[in-house]
């Protein structure tokens, strides 16, 4: 595994970089809501790649530019693109392949949560190995069931290992709203702090592990992947159990009306989903 | 997998049924403490195999007409008798593999516990997807090291899961009595909520879930047991580990000394079975 | 499984013992600061050997002489020693064979954990059946990604499995101190408690299950170890692993550069470790 001593950090499209040590800063830019669509995918693979390629930064730190979404979800209107961009990582068309690659990056990897992050946004965070929340801002929803979905990229997997099965039943089958705190007590996230203490912490966090040596550290997230990180086949099953779903008439329903009602724009539905969905019928 | 659209509501002995939309409120009435005998046993069968057979309710209650117990324990003195009732599931007489089949029915289930749920009932409500507690008024405890026993219908599987080695440890070689806002921080539950808030809290819950389509709910089920369901072979394990321990002299002798203490009866015993146990010597 | 019915306790050189019914009471008593080094090391040894020759202590409850320090770490200047100790049970000259046999030995085990416990001091009572805590005094750490090396002995398998992925990545690569409290909500520990409280708790627990039959003891604590235990080849590979890093230069230099400055003696840096490793290059 040759890796160069210094490789120029690429452009992106909705990611903005700042580097400070072997500490880089990916705060995520994709406005109005930052869904994961081709763009963000794409800077994605493009960041994993790049991390893979160099030694000089040992932790990656993830953030929002903007304050009420950290990541709202995928963009379902342009699913065959962003499956594009993913393939060119591994030659397969799939986030959830995607985001196990992330799980797997030579660095280690902090989500630092203000703001929406549901479904595949959800999932983002859960492949990062650590995850810190706003008590006040944060929100986490996987609402692939509110369309009649299960959700595809690996929060089956994450999660039943996190916080056990009855709870994980509680959050997929529920497909609500959690906020930070409840989050926390969950394990969801490894911790919730007020809003004006997240950023300072996580600072700190990732500058104090990015003193360490670097071979330590890969070793660490080795051997904890080796036990913890589920298999290739398991993220494939999800993926293929939500693609075969999502094809189906009522989900494509579903999708259509939650659309109609201002899905994947900066609406009402977007900041309450957990609520919109339960309003489905009524 | 044909179900039919329509199926009446069996009979029951042990249960009460109420119906509201594709919600089906399931009501343990078994004075004078819900003792887990024959009649509930064979209820438990009966519901299983109706909920497996039909399409209209999505998502099941579990609760308690007894506001001091869930359900007690198992009828020790009416053990054989259940064990007919629960082979007619399976062709196997065994109270954990009747469990088993209960976290795999093709409905979602959740646990509305109020009152005391010890032993084999507390291995129920581990069996169902989702449990929630009332702060003051559940009573947990898995009583069977106080015998020289072990628990023989999952909860070894369960809670390691749920709990993690060292809370399970304690959990089950401790045999005490765990109130609701300890069972949350362990994991034995998902929550702990005010006594007055737990009922409205499932109800809405319940028919959350139940307005989302069927085929994603059971789909999400499907997996997160694929993932975290013991196997058929763990199951029974404990279950025959049980059947060598409870024919021994020591666990037969306390059984007959806490039968004659009121053990099974609406008695202190039954009320404190946690301290019962600890003042077995003294 | 022949064992004698009487068999006297062993002398010890840095663990003090006292008996009570069918509860034995091990203080580590290794002054300055309770290193893991060969005579402790050989002590765990002979105590191991004893619970399995006979069935007169059904629980042993660990605790600490020094107010200060539970089990500092390992004595990384006698590591040869030590090593000669540890093979003494298994022919294995290995720390982590040596604690995975503790956590199969024939009694329960309980750490009563007041004062620092950080690297093979933390995998210690990781070993131990449960874990209690002081809410004031205690403190844990797993401190070797600060020297680029991994845990060694069963850290990365103990707490992947009690905390779940996210906090064993803030746990292993932040290599911090974490007070009682912290360490409950992460599930290092069973619970912290009010530091006057701890030991009334833990002897009553002991007393407890000392009370219950034997032979169920032992059959819940073979099939927690059986669902729960990590295999003899997981622990293998850490202990290879940190063998394998701690032989290259930047772990010895800094295990150097540390011993300067006061490790494995009374000292600032032995009191507040997490903070001298963040300082190491300041």
């Amino acid at each position: 595994l040759k890796v160069g001593k210094h490789v120029p950090v690429p452009k992106f499209q909705a990611l903005t970089i700042r580097t400070e040590g072997a500490v880089l800063f990916a705060s995520i830019d994709n406005p109005p809501i930052n869904l994961m669509g081709p763009a963000l995918v794409s800077d994605l693979v493009s960041l994993i790649q790049f991390l893979n390629s160099t030694e000089e930064y040992r932790v990656v730190v993830f953030s929002s530019a903007n304050p009420d979404f950290f990541i709202a979800h995928f963009d379902i209107v342009k699913a065959p693109e962003y499956r594009v961009a993913a393939a060119r990582l591994t030659g397969e068309a799939s986030a959830a392949t995607l985001l196990r690659h992330l799980s797997e990056v030579k660095a280690v990897t902090i989500a630092q949560i203000s703001g929406r992050v549901r479904g595949l946004g959800s999932e983002f965070v859960l492949a990062c190995d650590m995850r810190f929340a706003s008590r006040e801002r944060a929100v986490f929803g996987q609402i692939e069931a509110g369309f009649g979905l299960v959700p595809g990229a690996g929060a089956v997997q994450y999660l039943a290992h996190l916080m056990g099965r009855g709870r994980t039943f509680e959050a997929l089958l529920g497909a609500n709203d959690y906020d930070g705190d409840l989050a926390e007590r969950y394990g969801w996230v490894n911790r919730a702090l007020p809003d004006d203490e997240l950023e300072p912490f996580v600072f700190e966090l990732a500058n104090r592990i990015a003193s360490f040596p670097r071979e330590g550290l890969l070793a660490i997230k080795e051997r904890i992947n080796a036990i913890t990180l589920a298999s290739d086949a398991d993220f494939r099953c999800d993926y293929e159990l939500f693609g075969k779903l999502v094809r189906q008439a009522e989900p494509a329903r579903r999708i259509r009306v939650m659309l109609e009602r201002g899905m994947q724009q900066l609406s009402d539905t977007e900041l309450n989903f957990g609520q919109a969905l339960r309003e489905f019928d009524k």
